[in-house]
């Protein structure tokens, strides 16, 4: 007789990283059902390892692990290769064994969702190929977080990952998603590296046009995060400050 | 002296539509901190104040609310005028004149998130503009865990809402989005009526190319819920029947 298969649960984590000053209790953000699925769960593939520890701890203490941290599998997720857009890598499938031997496996980002705007479509798209049943839990999605709080146009929008570093390709890049943003009325969300924040501000307000509206969201879920939507204009009159060490999500919507 | 201002919370619900059969505990899906929230606010803006009654009384089960039911202060929000692309309505001020009292204010929709892919777009902008914070809470939002469900590519994607309903401007449609994620790399994602998921499928399969990838994910935190990732090809080979009465998110990605 086989055995029957495991499955695929999609574990969402804090928005916070763990930071001690930041940490609330995770149940701020994460449904108890959730923790509680965290808890029992054996077998872990994650963005992390060392990160993981530290989320199965903060479920430890609000329910107890069904197994001890030391005992628990966690294997790290391979960093896929440069310009292969998802393309499975050989060795996920070692990652979805224990699954065929009737196991359920988590799979867990640093923050929030896994698969979105983080790794882990691979492992997805390996599962589902491989007949496992994929499970996504709710959690908090700094995205959708943003988009909400923002204002700007929530039936239609994208997201678009991060802009060019260059200078040059990314004025470009600003001023195209600001045209295809008025072609279609669509929010276009983008994210950067914390110390960049600063940098992608001040590139956006001096290449989008006045009237196009902005919306920032910084170190949402955490104490002292908030959501500033105004136009370009407005945000130029009122210039503010970014935090380096949050994250942040920046929104435009063509007016 | 002045009053401070209250906030407006945008306070998710859960993703069954209260639907008896179907509903499992809130805490499945929300956290316990927004839970107390909801409990907590006596102010609210409701896309359906017959709903937001059952979630109140959801969370009254779990948390008693600060006022009895029949106390607490539900208004609900105007539908909007067709092609008015979130045009502030004139009454929006009405309805925030809580926040300047100092009252908080919860904003719920049906299901999901406020705001996304929902109506309240309009009040989060006339929030920004009176200068009252919007604090969005984290909830489960079916768009973004039908992506995490999928493994097709969560670094870039875009939701586009509703696809037209006469056969060939849909089928135009199908053909654009198709050409958009191959040009981009970007899944995207729609929604239909839950009734005529079964005639979109179809569509979807008739016209997009074989190897485009195409995930439906129906009924997701819901008890059956499931998600299925396949190639047109494969889907074609292996069709299956849709549920007519529960949500269904469709996402495709060019081969």
């Amino acid at each position: 007789m086989s055995v029957p298969r495991g499955s695929l649960y999609l574990v969402p984590n804090t928005l916070d990283f763990g930071v001690a000053a930041q940490a609330g209790p995770i149940d701020d953000v994460l449904p108890a059902a959730v923790i509680r699925a965290a808890a029992r769960l054996t077998h872990w593939v994650a963005e992390n390892a060392k990160t993981t520890r530290a989320f199965l701890k903060r479920v430890d203490a609000v329910v107890p692990l069904a197994q001890p941290l030391q005992a628990l599998h966690i294997v790290e997720l391979p960093r896929p290769a440069k310009g292969t857009r998802n393309a499975p890598a050989p060795d996920l499938a070692a990652l979805l064994a224990p699954a065929l031997a009737g196991h359920d496996i988590g799979l867990i980002s640093e923050a929030g969702l896994p698969a979105v705007a983080d790794p882990g479509a691979a492992l997805v798209q390996a599962a589902h190929a491989a007949g496992i049943p994929v499970v996504a839990l709710s959690g908090p999605s700094s995205l959708v977080l943003a988009l909400a709080a923002s204002g700007l146009n929530g039936q239609s929008f994208a997201f678009v990952g991060y802009l060019p570093v260059d200078a040059a390709a990314r004025a470009t890049r600003i001023r195209e998603l600001e045209a295809l943003s008025r072609r279609e009325g669509q929010t276009q969300l983008m994210i950067e590296t914390p110390y960049r924040n600063e940098a992608l501000l001040g590139a956006l307000l001096a290449h989008l046009q006045p009237g196009t509206r902005l919306s920032v969201s910084c170190g949402l879920t955490l104490p002292g995060g908030f959501t500033r939507t105004d136009s370009v204009q407005t945000w130029n009159a009122r210039l503010a400050k970014l935090p380096a060490d949050v994250p942040v999500v920046f929104s435009l919507l063509a007016g």
